[in-house]
């Protein structure tokens, strides 16, 4: 890569907010391989570092992120098995990146300033939440090329309502911010020159809690979500009754008794 | 039936959409066995049918449709056991109905010019999308009548959120139309004069579309929504790698960076 | 608790609509122990009473619910245990109550007054319909005392879509009864001297119905809601046939074909 920028980029602040940026914007920070790569390597690093409280996934240029890059899965067709292996692989690397976005401990936060198509709407559909620039539109075309958003729809049909999902994978429509947060897309619709205060807003203050108490809540979340009643339950408890064992717990529900500032120690 | 008007009628157009239209108007094409044998069987020629792209459901008169045949249901409770055996046929073939539209290799869009009540209402949900004329209203009004439209909810719930979907079945109201798109029961609310030209409109976009493409990506969306995200998300990448291996994807992919059109062979 | 209010009224109305109120108002309705106790009781009971037909969940003072009782978690941290046993005892018995709210044979109408929060929007989420009037507000704030709303999740993912569950849980922030509305969290909102009223209208209107066909449906509602398709279908499909061979779909088929009013005999 010599001198080039880096496809993905990295910032911490000192408020335990970390930034991920997509940074390919000539190729529409389509998600090669690379970058997928970069992204799982990036998220694991993140999870397991305890200064990192909450993440805003952003990206350079006018688009968010364009979905996986053609012109890297074609060039494999000329592979001895077609492609296959290399798509395989492709998939199966996305899909973990999604799901590493779901099972880090810290909540991710979409800040979605362009376009966000296929794979790239499959990001926003994941994050925890979305904050959308007003000029940011949503898109599953995958049927303009004869390839269906199938994995983007793993994640759209648990973020907005069922009829609404088919209608973006069928149509391949634009879907514009507001009327993505009418459908649950995205949690806030900003204009473009406020949308990263607005996601380090949402991100501070998630920063500012214990963070103990968020990863063991998120973590509960999704453990629970897609469960049948009972067992979601006996799953929320048990989560309960550990977070209220922790020392964070005793310390803000005092804090807040004693109508005092909480000291959280991430415990 | 001698020269009467069959009661489902059935159109096909030689750009691939199908109108299945529900001609029993004078009965409010009420579900009676017969009607219900009559679209299960039309949905397995469809099924079989590669001219078949995308299929419209519409229906005669002024009532798109009311649910089962009471009057059919009550003639036998005559029979030997009470009417069991012929309520459980008719619930087994409805249910068998309304699964046969989510498993069809084509979508299916709902063409709603007027009341869909009960096992309408539950078609209408059933739809991968629907379209409704202003007029078009929905119902589970059950209740009234001492039975409670248990097998409507099973699509109910799964289209609109859960409280909507027990206030339509504990109460019973009609639901305007606007109401319907707001809950995601329908995806458009147009005057009742477009309401075909607009159905045809989406089923055309459909049809104009990869069928390989759209019939691997209906049945994994399917497949995979009601699933655990682990499990979701291994269905759907393996779905991808399928889609992408197949001719229509290689040609869409290749027409999109040749900026030209695809030619699909639905393969 | 000498001649104390009690802090669970139950008032039953001859049109077969009992009324349950919180009424520890200078506690803000908290869910301690023996709250949470008594609501078990009284759901217990009215389960097993024919007399009572549908259920309005109310309360007293400016609160709707202010969820756990903090006081009362904190003082059994002096437990020997570090107060486990006493969480754990807590949790369990605010997850079977929020389960015997959905198990109740009757439905439960929720009348929010006031703020509800944490295990008080829990309350709210889990009733089968909601009514709020226009001042009251819902909010998951376990995160500002270190604890996250990780069993009010449960419900809350199940009422309103993912982005939105997810954002009260991680900011905390109040949700005002209109936004609530939206959501799908509550069902109606009116002005607060129309609250009662119009809970009870709708608690009259359920009441009026065959209270067999409403047990049956809401039980083979929710026992559905969670399943994969074909299993729901199944399951929906029997609760169809039982229904129609009781005698109040019988009856209640036979009025409307006939134009009469039905005579439930909820048998």
């Amino acid at each position: 890569m010599g001198t080039a920028a880096p496809m993905l980029l990295r910032e911490g602040g000192a408020s335990g907010v970390t930034v991920l940026t997509l940074n390919r914007p000539a190729q529409r920070n389509s998600l090669s391989l690379p970058m997928l790569d970069l992204l799982e390597a990036a998220l694991a690093e993140i999870g397991e570092d305890a200064s990192v409280r909450c993440v805003i996934l952003a990206a350079a240029g006018p688009v968010f992120c364009a979905g996986h890059d053609l012109r890297e899965l074609t060039a494999h067709r000329a592979d001895a098995d077609g492609g296959r292996g290399f798509f395989d692989r492709t998939m199966e690397t996305c899909s973990r990146v999604m799901q590493a976005i779901t099972a880090l401990p810290q909540p991710v936060v979409a800040a979605v300033q362009g376009v966000a198509t296929a794979a790239g709407c499959q990001l926003v559909a994941t994050c925890d939440l979305a904050v959308a620039a007003e000029p940011a539109r949503f898109c599953t075309p995958g049927v303009d090329i004869g390839l269906f958003c199938s994995t983007p729809a793993v994640a759209l049909a648990r973020a907005v309502p069922r009829k609404a999902a088919m209608e973006m994978l069928l149509l391949g429509e634009m879907v514009p911010a507001a009327e993505a947060l009418r459908l649950g897309l995205v949690n806030r619709v900003v204009p473009a020159d406020a949308l990263m205060a607005t996601a380090h807003d949402l991100a501070q203050r998630i920063a500012a809690r214990s963070a103990l108490t968020i990863r063991m809540g998120k973590a509960g979340f999704y453990r629970q979500v897609d469960r049948p009643l009972a067992e979601a339950y006996r799953t929320a408890a048990c989560v309960m009754t550990e977070n209220l064992m922790a020392h964070d717990a005793a310390e803000g529900i005092a804090a807040f008794l004693e109508k005092r500032r909480p000291v959280w120690k991430d415990r």
